[in-house]
């Protein structure tokens, strides 16, 4: 992360950065699988119809159009333009595989998503997302928004990061309490709400009083009910100590404490209510989550998702939803920035089989096979350098044993194998030899701070 | 792949369809990583002025606009488009960190790429290839050319597809013939050579006589130099029966010789040396290579490389490089078209907990995250319904196993697990009950043909 991107918000990495990123994805299908949840990818584009189909829209999207095409050609709603996000491809997916699918559909996806933003720290115009959604048809238990919330715990407490902390609320909590003390327009609130951390309360307040003509005494209920945050079940009293009565203030509070509730006991001090969370302009009905690294909460949520009532619909078919996204090059990022893990070597080789001469590579390929065989990383010199040019090859790509074979007299073979690192070297046999455990792959591991 | 497209050009996979892909780009990870190379990845997008660099170019390119952007933004060199392959950026990618990587540097990359052309069978308009490249700063051993292609034979083989040919020409094998025999334009001999498959030699020796003067005694030597085709070396000596002399031809040959030579004796069957291959529009210098699947010679090449003498250069530095790419869409296609292989179940799940009644679900996670620390990938049930709509709800998953717990008077659990398959049912202890192996994870087994 010394390097700057040659374009500016389209990160690459180095071989051994991309050695952290692999590490990050493969932990996160790892978790995903373990879990159940099915790898689907969808196309990078859509039309553009397709995605502004919900109206408003605060992303940036990147149209395509063919650099050898007549003027007159995709004009209109059959456009395509680069998915934004996940979500809305999925809901296509969805409805267009209805019939093939078993539901409730449970599905993890990571892909590279595209948006035309300013770039800025922690933000890129091409990025990784990783989502995990469950869909049912008509209907979808709300045991599952409490599923998703442990399996994200699960999924982020495997990463090489800094401890972080889910916050979750519920849409139909916040709207029954606006709605309870007399305010209708429940989005306008909360978008405003979603400004809190930003602007403050008193810039909220003025604006909830100017734009949306609550009183003073409205202003500061609904700043009220944002201030509180509990890891247990203890926000219900503090909500009910507002006085506010409202039937979806009720069933808000009851999806909530229950989210908390199994959350509190399964991944204690990972999950907390936060009554401030909004998430904007997304169309969530029900539960929303946000996620922070602690410490870093000015890198904005890492992963954040939220309830469907819903996600699509297919003719008089409904399908809900529930599911989270990882930004998943916001944390890589922030990983190699801030060195919180990095890959023990550059490259995945773990030995290099030596030429002692150039009539002898047909042979050190056999010893590469077999070496092989056990699922070790094996270069073969390509030339017959000095022993110790071929040495210092693996040396300065980090790769920690050298092979030697040498051919008696009567053509038997005998092989040595040389750790640089510590001089080390013995007598080995290819049919049997493997390093050490820790030499095999590189690993990631995390810094020690 | 019943299913049609939603957008032509566009493939998308079944869960199930997936599951497929993702173990050919598994197991081809697994090969080059056991052969040391490195996984990078570069951005989507490229600057078309970097992507038309090389003039004339017979690739369908995608450009890129914001949708919101203002008319006069973006115009020129600068705007951006949708890289068509993984060489073009890589090129990039190696001048632009020269700086950060080990020469001579072994890279893999797995990526999507997109072009804008007329879909058809065996050809998408996004697709994924997957390359690998050797390239050194300077210089780099024309061992390489013979590594790579026993790599790819490594990797090909690995994956459940039908036999295949990895069919090699030498570019200066055929340009010193061409020169030897009078014929100066060799890019357009070339070009006329590599239309042989599709219009046949008569024309082709008409496109040689009319576009580029050739007599008809020149004519017949291109095309029969182009009838050459042998799994051992001795195209050499068919060569050299053909009485031409050239230092070029010399080279070439010697440069072909090593590569059959080599890749009949370590991978025989697996590759020939074919006079007829030419590589269209590309930039090879030397080695190329394309590779058809036995009795699917009409889906085009599903592998294609070759060695250039500058894949890319830095001021007066040169980096030649050699390497190959494989067409995974295309091959996954066919492989799901022709049902070549199949997933043994369509979800990651091994194991569905079962739920006695609606206070069970934490403990049935308790249960969960036992197995799951085995590598086990289990579904809590979202609902206590009767037991027959929970297995119901196993089954058309193709969950293979339901586990029942059960709660004693005394606060004792016991448990059961079902093979839904076979309707067995046994005792089990969640701290060591484990599936049988070919049931751990959806397997994906080459189809009997």
């Amino acid at each position: 992360m010394a390097r700057k991107a040659s374009l500016s918000g389209f990160p690459e990495w180095l071989p051994q950065e991309r050695l952290v990123e692999l590490h990050v994805l493969d932990s996160l299908r790892r978790t995903f699988e373990l879990h159940g949840f099915s790898s689907i990818e969808t196309r990078a584009v859509e039309t553009v119809a397709q995605l502004l189909r919900k109206g408003e829209i605060d992303k940036e999207v990147y149209g395509l159009h063919r650099l050898q095409a007549d003027e007159a050609e995709g004009k209109g709603d059959d456009k395509l333009a680069l998915h934004f996000d996940l979500t809305v491809p999925f809901a296509r997916y969805v409805v267009e595989n209805a019939g093939h699918l078993a539901f409730p559909f449970r599905r993890y996806q990571i892909q590279k998503v595209w948006r035309g933003e300013r770039p800025q720290e922690g933000r890129a115009r091409e990025f990784t997302q990783a989502d995990i959604d469950v869909v049912g048809d008509g209907e979808l238990p709300f045991r599952y928004d409490v599923e998703l919330a442990l399996v994200i715990v699960e999924a982020l407490s495997a990463l090489p990061i800094p401890d972080f902390k889910l916050r979750v609320n519920n849409r139909k909590l916040a709207e029954g309490f606006y709605r309870g003390i007399g305010l209708t327009d429940t989005a306008g609130v909360l978008r405003s709400i979603d400004k809190l951390e930003k602007i403050g309360p008193e810039k909220v307040a003025a604006l909830l009083q100017e734009e949306l003509g609550a009183t003073d005494e409205q202003a500061q209920a609904a700043l009220k009910l944002a201030s509180i945050r509990t890891e247990d079940t203890s926000f219900v009293d503090q909500v009910r100590a507002l006085g506010v009565q409202h039937e979806l203030l009720e069933t808000g509070l009851a999806e909530l404490e229950e989210v908390i509730g199994e959350a509190h006991r399964r991944a204690p001090g990972k999950v907390m209510a936060d009554l401030s969370i909004a998430r904007g302009l997304d169309y969530y009905t029900g539960t929303v989550y946000e996620t922070v690294l602690v410490g870093h909460e000015q890198l904005g949520s890492i992963c954040s998702g939220g309830r469907y009532d819903a996600l699509a619909t297919k003719g008089n078919r409904t399908f809900p939803g529930v599911g989270l996204s990882i930004g998943v090059t916001r944390l890589v990022m922030r990983i190699l920035g801030q060195e919180f893990a990095t890959a023990s070597r550059h490259v995945p080789t773990a030995v290099l089989v030596t030429l002692a001469n150039e009539d002898s590579w047909s042979q050190a390929q056999d010893v590469a096979g077999q070496l092989r065989e056990r699922g070790i990383s094996v270069e073969v010199a390509a030339k017959a350098d000095k022993f110790g040019k071929q040495i210092k090859y693996a040396d300065r790509r980090g790769i920690p044993f050298v092979w030697f074979t040498s051919v008696a007299e009567d053509g038997s073979h005998s092989h040595e194998v040389k750790d640089i690192r510590s001089g080390d070297q013995h007598a080995a046999d290819p049919a049997s030899w493997a390093p050490p455990a820790e030499d095999l792959v590189p690993q990631v591991t995390p810094a020690a701070h």
